[in-house]
């Protein structure tokens, strides 16, 4: 029962005045540099030099977008807009000058005929914006660029914000990727008690660049069947008579709305309890709407050739000049605008006002919204160890007893998440399911465990959606972790990208408020795929994130429990950064007691003495690791060391914090040059026992002094299903190779040297004899344990 | 109408005890290391040590195959078996044995008691087998470890293969994957005509590790329409006693090959155009079938705890021991394997025989039926270049060239195709639109230019399908391109990763024989992202190429037309390899001519002595370059240092084999030290300009001599929409920076560098004020060209 009024023949007259409005701004972006009302005759002298930009998408979104604000002004709504299709810049931009946003953002851009000109002239020119929906570009939280992750955004967006709704525009090409096609059966995780809508839609304009899609050429009937299918209730918008089409969208959107409310209703008061069927709109509309219907001629509006600039070479081709004219002249802008330039009253009016326009809703600045988490003090999960070693844990475990107590914290503010692919209990994170549970809103059997439609934990087999939905969240200004497989981190590459991107862009707008760090879990780590073998083992995403721009990365490598803690902690209150911490799950000796991790972890790096036989004089030799796995494997090559040699002098230095070995020119968390060689020394061969691939201890060194010096083992990319001490000697990482590495550095050793070295590869292969002769580690690997002995001094 | 017999009651009975068998194997291998057929009570001593595998998948992926096998034997049909859900690699590993493949192959694990006991032993063992489907796994070409590509490799391993059957299993894990829920819209791309079918076989066991799945919980009702809306026609066999099964399963196969074989009539027969909506099944199965209905009173069969091994802790244990040994006699082993541990000859003779069976068939070891490329003579294309920098050519343009004289040389082999995500004509590969069309199966409109049920060219707005689909061609014999924006390429990052750790694991088994190599061509590169601006910025993914194995691995920046041709020509003869090819598509000064493009790339680097002044004595300092753009600022760099110090003594290097500088001792291509340091100098400055991140060439080079005088200039990610000069500048790697990054390291220029110097850096504010004012590079840049100078020595 429709609650409010419908749209009258005079409101269809106007909103089709705002979206002719729209699309001359459109228009005039892509092609004007001068002139921008059109009050003299148009001569190539007011064309821009190149033609840059995208004007297919862009009458559809301009349709869209004019409908939603006649809803939103009506009722009120919370709306926020997302513009999956990339080349949509234009009239996201248009349309929010329209609305007034743009103007207050940037006030250079103002309400009259100059700041008309200067919105057309900034328009993919150097020193403008860009050609999409950016984040320079007022409510937007999508770059939609790369195209993909538009409905995953939008539910992100939706989750924990009950009374708002996401519009997202999906465009047919982008509805061809994968992580698009998952995305729909997000419907499955979101409750429309707590969260919030997301109205999907899918704008069928039916071409790509040069090909038709593969959803814009589905009957549909095909169409019905998979939305459907997908758990969607579809409605239909489809011609291209622009009376007929604003009196289809209108209805259609009243008819949507209102479902939305009733759905919200049901849930709300009548306790509706199963997985509602959520209205979408499926829009067919001719590509290029509007624009020339033929050029030199072949077919334009409604097919591909309007993807871009439908009419080029202007200088060359006075007809095409013309034809742009006729084109801008056909939205009448005399209409549109008065004098000075601004948008008449009548047209001004169809605005909602306020945040309640969509450029200015604060959801699409989250850092706006964005409340501080109420953080428990990680001391309380703090592992007892009594000496290095003097204990063993699961350093996941008990970042699962932070987390846990995270959530139990900020419940009421119901502003944090946990993302996974089904590995939160497999994480070993599993304390959090002492106060929350995995959402679900499809049925739950008796026998399911820790399922519920209401919960924090998300776990879903797509990263790309853990990876999206995460995003969004974090976009409308709340906080979030992600816990995934190493290896399958990579799986979200490109995305992470974006957000980097997104984040290098947002922090030089002043006006783009701080929103929470992209934290990264990354467990079940290469060293440890003893299930999953060589398919499982990739240690490389950190690779990929140093490439990043500094100023965003971070990435921890903490060595046990207590690290992890602190690490998590510090992440957890960062902002405008992507923090990735690499953690094992498995059962391992403990290192640092709690205020001992604390200063370790402050420092970033650090000499351990406990491990160290320098005694006052320079070491002959740095052992140096970064990682669990391979702080085990350096503090048992000193042991054996020391067992053979045991008047060797040996650092033991330990990297929690990746980026303090690059210099400080590069990072600003690169340690000084001076205190770098204060630890590596300036000189001697230093051992370094790396959790990734090599080259990049090197690559994040090479600038540094003794540089020539460091001898990196890590990943080699050998691997298969084994035992944890075998994976580490495949890779040579093991407390063999690394002790024989530092004794081949160390010719003054002599005799001592090649008898601790032959001894040592006798042991390695009796190791490696057991290991494949019994399917398990000989017991002294396997259960090796630092021995307690105070301190450095009584190695000697 | 149905052409063959029906499944009797016998031979079902028989088919249970063939299903019987392999699960007792699968079961098997994950526990024991003895008493394989069960002829003594089990004890502790015959259960392995660390029970590492995955039941919950295979006792329905054991159905599946035996099913499979009996159509296949019956109807003598050409298929293979596409195992998505990675943790079935016991059941894979168990039928291939029951089928004899496994023991031809492996000739160890022979067909009686000793090789059981070695089969079961080896599995998931050091120095044994790897838990998933792998290469070593006879009849596979997929790991399916990490998850998502199933399907997309069905099709793949389909096109071209008109009489084969890609029987692909997609769990329903596998189903969250956006990959994976992409893949299915590739019925849009396949002819029936003139390609294979493939078989989706949708396995929904309902739980993932620890949680219910999408699918799973979805109704049948969403379930028919999501995948009728695909396009599928999906029949459904549910349930879980196993005689109501067997008979279900053998009746829904006999339809679905029926269904297959009538689509093939109605195309090759009736010429039917129309795309057919192929017959898939969704076999809804209990997880852990035929497992322990409870462990511990906690719900086991038909749930997540048996995702992996059911019975843990048996040393601990011993009803746990009692329920294993319970479990696998269920099975009746001795009904099944006679004395000698042979499978009876009953069940022997249920399998198909030869290469009919699917672990023999010659499809899925793709070398053994790989036929060369028929190449065309690549100087056929070659651009005219009478003098460096003498003419200007589109790279790309001539290499479509040649990929058109490809596709035309072998249109009757019909073993090549070219992937993209619909920028074939985009990237200016569009000379083989004279040969040949875009694949299309839905409906063509007279507008529609180049589409077709049958072509070579392959377009979709998903990177992950164009991979996975050229990866499952690949594996099955044949040759590709993949030609994708550089940034985008990351989104297949993941992909790229598990077909680099399949080539290295092919490569040490005897019997897979050479696939061709996985080409990439990476354009619409970083510095040409004129229209899209920083989304769309990223050269990476070399970087994450790098990480894999050095045999592995090619990366080939051509600097122009010519060397582009001849580095394609080279890619596509080789094997096993992945090469990764960067060049833009964008009108750019020519080099070299066709001749010394051919020794240049020979070489993989080299002086240009054109470009070079150092005349008899050593250089003052090097201007090295990879990549074309970084070539044109390179060259144009030199012509200003000369310009402003004519007597400076300037070595110009060229690198397109990326690999040649690496060490030797870590890359094949790797140039050795001497030449290395003959190029570079021992003690001269290099300035290096190069078109991805600058750290990579650090990392590649910093075991080299005179690697701390390298100073790399290239990707800083920094950029937006602008003019092409203006992205250089932006991250410093445009000619003017590059001439003063010279002039720094060179001190002893004194006066005349700091003047030289100071107008420089005057030319480049100029042209930064010309391009914020009027949008486009300043003319004497826009139109730079090389002058004609003959020869080196005429620089003085």
């Amino acid at each position: 029962m429709p609650q409010h009024s419908q749209a009258t023949d005079q409101d269809l007259r106007l909103l089709d005045a705002y979206w002719r409005a729209a699309n001359y701004l459109s228009v005039g972006q892509i092609y004007l540099l001068d002139n921008p009302l059109l009050e003299q005759p148009l001569t190539i002298q007011h064309v821009k030099p190149r033609l840059l930009g995208h004007w297919g998408t862009t009458p559809g979104l301009n349709f869209i977008y004019a409908h939603l604000n006649r809803v939103i002004a009506r009722d009120d709504l919370d709306m926020i807009f997302i513009c999956g299709p990339g080349h949509g810049g234009p009239g996201v931009v248009a349309n929010t000058y329209l609305e007034g946003t743009y103007s207050e953002i940037y006030p250079e851009i103002a309400r009259d005929r100059d700041g008309i000109r200067r919105l057309f002239r900034q328009f993919s020119f150097p020193g403008g914006i860009p050609s999409h929906a950016a984040p320079e570009t007022p409510g937007s939280i999508h770059e939609g660029g790369e195209l993909g992750y538009a409905v995953a955004h939008a539910y992100g967006a939706a989750f924990d914000n009950p009374d708002l709704i996401v519009a997202c525009v999906v465009g047919d090409g982008e509805a061809e990727t994968g992580p698009l096609a998952a995305s729909w059966h997000s419907n499955k995780f979101l409750s429309p008690r707590i969260d919030g809508a997301v109205l999907p839609i899918l704008h069928l304009n039916g071409y790509k660049i040069a090909n038709p899609t593969i959803l814009g050429r589905m009957t549909d009937e095909e169409l019905l069947r998979l939305f459907e299918g997908y758990g969607y209730e579809p409605h239909f918008v489809e011609g291209s008579d622009p009376a007929l089409m604003h009196k289809a969208m209108a209805s259609t959107l009243d008819i949507v709305i209102d479902r939305i409310q009733e759905i919200r209703r049901a849930s709300r008061e009548d306790g509706a309890a199963s997985r509602p069927r959520w209205p979408m709109i499926i829009l067919r509309s001719p590509k290029g709407w509007t624009g020339p219907k033929e050029v030199d001629g072949l077919k334009t509006e409604g097919f591909w050739r309007s993807h871009q600039v439908p009419l080029s070479g202007l200088a060359q081709n006075p007809a095409h000049l013309a034809l742009l004219e006729t084109w801008m002249r056909s939205y009448r802008p005399q209409e549109l605008f008065d004098e000075s330039g601004q948008l008449i009253p009548e047209l001004q009016a169809l605005a909602p006002k306020g945040t309640l326009r969509m450029g200015a809703n604060p959801h699409a600045n989250g850092g706006l919204l964005r409340q501080e988490l109420v953080l428990p003090d990680y001391r309380d999960f703090a592992l007892d160890v009594p000496h290095p070693g003097g204990s063993n844990g699961e350093a996941t475990r008990a970042m699962g007893e932070l987390l846990r107590d995270v959530i139990r914290l900020n419940a009421d503010a119901r502003n944090f998440r946990l993302m996974g692919p089904d590995e939160t209990a497999s994480n070993r994170l599993d304390a959090v399911f002492e106060v929350t549970e995995r959402v679900w809103m499809e049925d739950i059997l008796p026998e399911d465990v820790h399922l519920a439609a209401e919960g924090r934990v998300m776990e879903v087999l797509s990263e790309h959606l853990c990876q999206g939905w995460l995003e969004g969240y974090l976009l409308t200004g709340r906080h979030g972790l992600f816990s995934c497989y190493e290896a399958f981190i990579h799986i979200v590459d490109s995305m992470v990208n974006q957000h980097a991107k997104w984040l290098k862009v947002s922090r030089d707008l002043p006006w783009r408020q701080p929103i929470s760090s992209l934290n990264y879990l990354l467990t079940s780590h290469v060293w440890r795929q003893d299930h999953n073998g060589f398919s499982h083992q990739d240690p490389g995403f950190i690779d990929h994130m140093v490439n990043k721009k500094a100023d965003i990365v971070r990435i921890y490598l903490p060595p046990d429990a207590n690290t992890l803690l602190v690490v998590t902690d510090h992440c957890l209150r960062t902002y405008d950064r992507i923090n990735v911490i690499v953690a094992g799950k498995q059962p391992a000796p403990q290192w640092l007691d709690i205020d001992q991790a604390m200063a370790h972890c402050a420092a970033g790096i650090g000499r351990w003495d406990w491990a160290s036989t320098e005694g006052d004089e320079e070491p002959e030799v740095v052992m140096a690791c970064a990682g669990d796995v391979p702080t085990l494997e350096a503090v048992a090559a000193v042991e054996l060391l020391l067992a053979h040699l045991p008047r060797l002098r040996i650092r033991f230095v330990n990297v929690v914090d990746l980026m303090t070995l690059q210099s400080k020119t590069e990072h600003p968390h690169g340690i000084e040059d001076d205190h770098f060689a204060a630890l590596f020394t300036r000189d001697k061969p230093v051992i370094f026992a790396f959790h990734g691939y090599p080259q990049l201890i090197h690559r994040l060194t090479y600038k540094r002094p003794n540089h020539d010096n460091f001898h990196v083992h890590g990943y080699r990319e050998e691997g298969t299903t084994t035992t944890p001490f075998d994976m580490v000697v495949l890779n040579e990482l093991d407390r063999f190779h690394l002790a024989i590495a530092a004794i081949d550095r160390l010719p003054q050793l002599g005799a001592a040297g090649d008898r601790a070295r032959r001894l040592l590869q006798g042991r390695l292969a009796e190791h490696r004899d057991y290991i494949r002769q019994h399917g398990a580690d000989i017991p002294d690997v396997a259960d090796w344990s630092w021995p307690s002995r105070g301190t450095a001094a009584s190695f000697d």
